[in-house]
């Protein structure tokens, strides 16, 4: 048997993500020891699943002697969690995080990272609309992204050993800076996310169209929706207060373009819209071309039951 | 055997819906003969996949001695294809629709059909990406909602007739009004396809994000919007040109609300954010609690290639 790649990893918060982290460790045998830190209830969920050697309420005593830290609580909550564990954190270790963003990342744990242990930032571009220890499973990241963000002199071998640990997860991985990162991620994930919580919002403030109607008709389009507008609400949150400039920026644009489309069905510009809807069409076959998404139609939806 | 509901049905337009109705007709026996009409190339495709008993490119031709004309075509062409088809039509004839607007094809349809002809809207809300006589397929309109929006005065036992075809075909049916169908279905439809055609749009013209990296990081969310955002250009622009009244209402609220959020996120107002993206999780949840969805996590896609 072939030594794992670390002897014990920290896994800070054991929600969606943080539980597929150490399913996919599992898989691969990537640690001697995986140790889960969340609050109690959560513990509570992660100890029936059992995806970890050891959980702990305590974030410091976790990291404690680990060789990897891995961030996995909502982003709003890195500055103190960084503070708590700066002074428990073993030298050489290494930590990263699954954050969706990564400017207020650097920003917030940096400052209480010691020297020695070296912090790089990380963001699988993976994820469903469930939440909690219960919704992890080992094959969220295979064939996804999974960008890493390092500072300016970060250690090039813990950098190589990071990327090392989320290939062997199932990942391709992709170096880029911060700023970066954090606008396309605003194009990508979170202007998207901001839209389908709003459609569905407004759908559900119309009173000339019941609750009951939205829900029987969604099949038109708006259920898709409501898949994104039912992810975690906290984590999300989190996205938008810490991404605030670039998801802005995205979302003006986005706003400008939306009234441009308005003017042309005001004043039936057909031809306005016939060139946007073709378009666009060339996108979603580069995405089923790379094979980010399924090619089957309704994304291979499981057919509805019958009533 | 039994006799068919229909001893000969005329189908003009053979894309997606035209074919899936074609092929869930089969299925269940409920036409004597399927005659199919389109332009040349596309009978071309139908005649491969062999979905009608007989085709041909003239729609006056189709719809002689048919008991039910079923309008398969995007709605804008529906006002020339009735003036068409009107003096062919057989006495005691149903003329139906598939279309995704409704006040339009009454206005449209309507003054075009002779007395003696029972022309009653319909619209089953499915459908997929797909489109062309190729895409189409029995099961389309299974658990599938499916509305008629028959004008004032319509005789009850066609009404009834056709009732019964589309439960034949897996749907349930509903009857409503055409103008608030037009109005649930900005909500529940035409909206979310404008918005995802407008973000995919506002994506790909974005000077600082390259187009690859859309394509490689849209597993984050925006991949959800390309899907409908590579609906069929045509049947979608008539869509809009056609249902302007109530896509701009719906429109208009949807950009107040997503002010409203713009204005959250600038100001650092987690608690507006929060509370919106709690309440939308209930929506989530009714969709799926009635079958309009599926329970499984991201659609229960196909997992993605390796590369």
């Amino acid at each position: 048997m072939t030594k794992p790649l670390f002897a014990r990893v920290a896994i800070l918060g054991v929600g969606l993500l943080g539980s597929s982290v150490a399913h996919a460790i599992r898989r691969k045998n990537l640690a001697g020891h995986i140790v889960g830190h969340d609050r109690k209830a959560a513990l509570k969920v992660a100890k029936q699943v059992g995806f970890a050697d050891s959980l702990s309420d305590s974030a410091a005593k976790a990291v404690k002697d680990a060789d990897l830290v891995v961030l996995a609580t909502p982003v709003g909550t890195f500055g103190a969690l960084a503070k708590a564990i700066g002074p428990h954190l073993k030298a050489g270790a290494i930590v990263t995080d699954v954050g969706s963003v990564k400017g207020a990342v650097l920003a917030d744990v940096g400052p209480h990272m010691p020297k020695g242990v070296h912090f790089i930032p990380a963001h699988p571009v993976a994820g469903t609309e469930r939440s909690g220890p219960e919704a992890g499973f080992a094959e969220l990241f295979d064939g996804r992204w999974c960008i890493l963000t390092p500072p300016k002199g970060s250690d090039k071998r813990a950098v190589k050993t990071l990327t090392k640990f989320w290939e062997q997860l199932g990942s391709k991985v992709e170096v880029m800076d911060a700023r970066h990162h954090d606008l396309v991620l605003a194009v990508t994930s979170h202007v998207p996310h901001l839209i389908a919580y709003n459609i569905v919002g407004t759908a559900d403030d119309l009173e000339a169209v019941t609750k009951g109607e939205v829900i029987k008709y969604s099949a038109g389009g708006f259920r898709d929706f409501t898949r994104i507008a039912a992810s975690d609400p906290t984590m999300w949150r989190d996205v938008f207060l810490n991404n605030r400039e670039a998801v802005l920026e995205v979302l003006g644009r986005f706003s400008e373009d939306l009234s441009y489309l308005q003017r042309a069905i005001r004043s039936g510009d057909g031809d306005t819209l016939f060139n946007l809807f073709t378009r666009t069409r060339a996108i979603r076959r580069g995405i089923i071309d790379v094979g980010q998404d399924s090619p089957a139609p309704n994304f291979g939806r499981t057919p509805p039951p019958k009533h």
